[in-house]
């Protein structure tokens, strides 16, 4: 390890690790660190695809100089700086755990959901199990960076949003804020790509059973209204329940979510607009388009880029808000190297500069 | 005529023309009608194309013994029982005007917009120009038949109903008629096929555009709302006004509609399922799901069926009903060709029996 | 069972069972055989889905009368006159081994490759073991019916034929008997729709695997080839071999097959399309194109037909024949209902009038 | 325009217009260019929508500096160093030749066709018309760089290769100069996405006509043809003719192209391998996999990046080659701006770095 630090310095370039590689928000952090001139990758781990190279796995890596695929108890967490965990939900917490047990200074950015929900109470309703890591919990930050950009910077370990929560959280969060819409009146009806189901061979999830088509799914009880309303209270200062509903459309990437919100007194859709704007006006991935402009998912494919388009309903004060972002960008590994930017000193942006790729 | 009309009765089959026969809602008809045992197809028009065999246009009825396109003045419309017009909103009150003025015993089922308002008003607001044929307008029967099967039996004119109305009517209307939701408080977020769209060549509608996304458009002004409207109030027996936003997906076929409701006073979910349960036990197009089960549109895909299911909210008093149905038929072709059996006498479910076609 | 073929000729109607009902090919059958005027399904089996009703696997059965599904071993052979045989290859032999020992007046429409292959070393060669009901193999009809009608209309065991198989067998076999072309140098290129690939859970048929993109596989090595030579032989009247390669398209029902094929001496592209014109002129499901014109897969989709081009080549001597269809139907489901339509004496098209669904 | 060289020298970037910005290539362009750090575009025009920002026509280009669009006229080509060609057929020569004229000096990248036929009889013959600047045309270098890099570097004029012909030209014109594959038994099968026949409104290229199928076009005489028999003959050094079917496929990206090729005199598939592994060992674009392997498209979205398998056929003699690339990128844009890197100076896989990207 003192030696791989030490190597480290040399090159000049942190070095990081991606526990499981071989699904599609791993590749995704593949795709994009590989460009990263301040960062090497030095270990990628698949627990099925042990011993294989990454190009096995994901063949658009082949000519590409990348490590094999290992166990994570191959890993030697000790000789990298940051390690990405896109593991399933539930037993990374464990892994976590052990990793800053062995490895006090390691950073982690968490793509699961374990360090997502705060409240250990909460975590225990909606994933059904007590957390097996509350001290964690507690330090963990909540990564979504336009929001919490000051927290994530010294963070150790940072839990990267869900990617219908940043797409909803984006959309709200500031208007919540700002006073401008009432927190108890919010439906949001939601749109993803295939991609959001990651890549477990399951029947549902074939071609032929999802293609042509077009289906509501976790009704009333999908796990990212936890974050949603932990996101959405804290905005209000008072608890908030929103409804939400996720469908499934026959697309590979891409998250659409059409708001529906209410003005709060006599707020106009035009200042709803302007608390938007101007919220996001610094910000490199925001795109706030002009009043009564609709934004496309596939205007953000490949980028980490989010488009927000605010229209005044026909009906007096209320409005529709629709974003939308790439899931495996934005809402997910892009935004974890973004955060990695941030834990590191890098510039926010490094790395994350690709142009949506239409058509 | 007289002679045509003889053989007619020979053969023991009623005659009909297709009007628009070059476009997705004609070539459906011709798909249902061929099948149908009581009918035979007696003109096709279509300008642009007119001299060319259906073949031509619509490789798929090669083989088949159809009558050439032509054009709309070609036609003897005197020699057919019924028409269907399958043209553009706009131009087509007039050529309907025409017909009936020169054919008055014609029957008439209309696949426009042009008959489906019945205020004048109404449809100049959402049209942008006075209807030219307001009596006709006064006759026109809205061809719902789940909900107007009594006054479409008589008709001479039935206004077929839009694809987006046909789905949020059949799920909204008779909750709203029971006094079961509240219907100041309706939210639609519906998402369409791109045959809804029609087969006009417009670069928003190429592959490229189109495939890998997902967008909303119309939003706050998609001429559909006048049907809403209409038909939401006469259930309402006021003016009530919903909120409607169409969103365009990468698929064929298919109308997807989320429904947010509100409960009237104490009006449990449970009670809302029994309301669409019991307004459509007897009808053989239109499921009703065992509470809380969610459909996909591709069950319904190539068929004239309808599913609904009611999923209670978590927030208390709010459901989610979602219906969904193929927008060529159950959304045009094959409710107009529903609405021809009543009008001719035959059984209502003639030529409609074929099972969605999954996958 | 004494009983139940008594109560059969009250209804006058065919009774059948679907072994495998909660696969694709299962479904199709079912789709087809509940329009089926003179046909009555009495059992459909699926050992993991047991117990369900069809709907719970295939919602489009939501509202029909259907038996549920059961396992193989609680299905009452006896009581039905025909088995459709959907499992996957290898197991089938054995099962109708044990149904046609126990009921011998059974019929069996299989639709796995099991006893495709009339020569066992050719059998064991291609799937890698010895065939173990091989007296029942040298019963089977190769279920094709426009090349071996008269042999499947007194037939007990018939196996319906691969789908890549009866797309090229339907191109090439006329006009290898015909000696028209050079059998010896045929290069059949293929593309399949996902459904080809069944329902089974793999990670490389989920929807992000495999759209948006192409692929062949099987290069060199797909077992279809099996049945090809067997065909292509028996038309040359001696060995033959072609060059097949399978490709996995992005769509769910369809094949296309583009063959590269050679003039035997003189012969004209005019008279090789005059060949296949001949050979088809009096068949209901095929439709041989217009010399020159290309046929498109969509055309065919949900139907039972064939459409088959022959284009000149710019070079002298060669030419291009493509043939398509769809392999749910005509290249499975579809077949196999035309085969039990002539083995239990009904008119060959009952119930396979669907037109093509397009689009 | 002295000025604007000025000012060029002082950013030290070059400075570049793009002709036909509205269209699939020219975005694309647009796409790498923002991306290459010794790039400035200084033009972009579009006839149809010159007034407008481009990101009225691209909407993944809000937020990104870029050029109003304007018409052809109004472009200062003087003021710019290069000039990429993104318009159709037929036209481009003469825009190109008045170009030239007025500055001398300037270079040009063409992506039409109009300059890669360098035998004006062959020109005439497949494009129905003599070629309007002759002189240009024999000055043109054709821009398939890891066959003419050497010719391409001073040339002033550069026709960039067509996408069906880079794909086959890279896996079948090492074999043909290696003396390893018979040149007169060549059989290509094409297939490509969508994209591939642009941006310009046809009703054949509607999503609902386009998607769920598949159809091959242009059978034996696609012009692409000619491009194949030019480059084919020099590899041969003499007349060599091909069979070449495209096909479109129901994606949007990626050129998916199976060669049916047989071996000169006693060459083994081993030794092809060995031909184009040697061939492109150094190329950075270029990826021959290990002999067995079968590429996918998918594996090249959005990338520079070829890959090629080469696979024994069952048949002895004869070998399966099968190439893929993104038709926008190494099969247009991509190959474009690597020949703008050669012309300009710059590391040829300058803005090129970019992973494909899967899902």
């Amino acid at each position: 390890m003192a030696e791989a630090k030490k190597s480290r310095s040399a090159t000049n370039k942190a070095e990081v690790a991606v526990l499981g590689a071989s699904g599609y928000t791993g590749a995704e952090l593949v795709r994009l660190l590989l460009r990263h001139p301040k960062i090497a990758i030095k270990g990628l781990t698949a627990d099925r695809r042990a011993g294989q190279p990454m190009a096995a796995v994901f063949p658009q890596f082949a000519g590409f100089d990348l490590p094999k695929l290992v166990k994570i108890e191959e890993l030697d967490a000790g000789a990298v700086d940051l390690v990405f965990c896109a593991l399933p939900h539930g037993t990374t917490q464990v892994v976590i755990k052990d990793l800053l047990e062995k490895t006090p200074d390691l950073k982690v950015v968490d793509l699961s959901a374990d360090f997502r929900i705060s409240d250990p109470a909460a975590y225990e309703k909606w994933y059904g199990h007590a957390h097996q890591a509350v001290e964690l919990q507690k330090q963990a930050v909540y990564g979504l960076v336009e929001i919490y950009r000051d927290e994530i910077k010294p963070a150790r370990l940072v839990a990267n949003p869900g990617c219908f929560t940043t797409t909803s959280i984006l959309a709200v969060v500031p208007l919540i804020e700002a006073g401008a819409i009432n927190p108890d009146e919010i439906v949001i009806d939601s749109k993803t790509g295939m991609t959001g189901a990651g890549r477990a061979a399951k029947e549902a999830m074939l071609f032929s059973e999802v293609s042509e088509g077009l289906h509501a799914y976790g009704v009333a009880h999908h796990r990212h209204m936890a974050e949603l309303d932990q996101e959405f209270s804290l905005a209000a200062k008072r608890a908030v329940t929103a409804t939400f509903t996720p469908h499934l459309a026959p697309m590979n990437r891409g998250i659409y979510a059409t708001h529906y919100v209410r003005a709060e007194g006599k707020t106009t859709v035009e200042q709803m607009h302007r608390v938007l704007g101007d919220f996001y006006k610094a910000e490199p991935f925001v795109q706030v388009l002009p009043l009564g402009e609709v934004p496309q998912s596939r205007h953000t494919r490949g980028s980490n880029h989010v488009q927000i388009g605010v229209i005044a309903d026909r009906i007096a004060g209320r409005a529709i808000v629709i974003s939308t972002l790439d899931n495996l960008v934005k809402g997910a590994s892009g935004q974890a190297v973004q955060n990695m930017n941030l834990m590191l000193g890098f510039s926010e942006t490094t790395a994350l500069d690709q142009i949506a790729m239409f058509p």
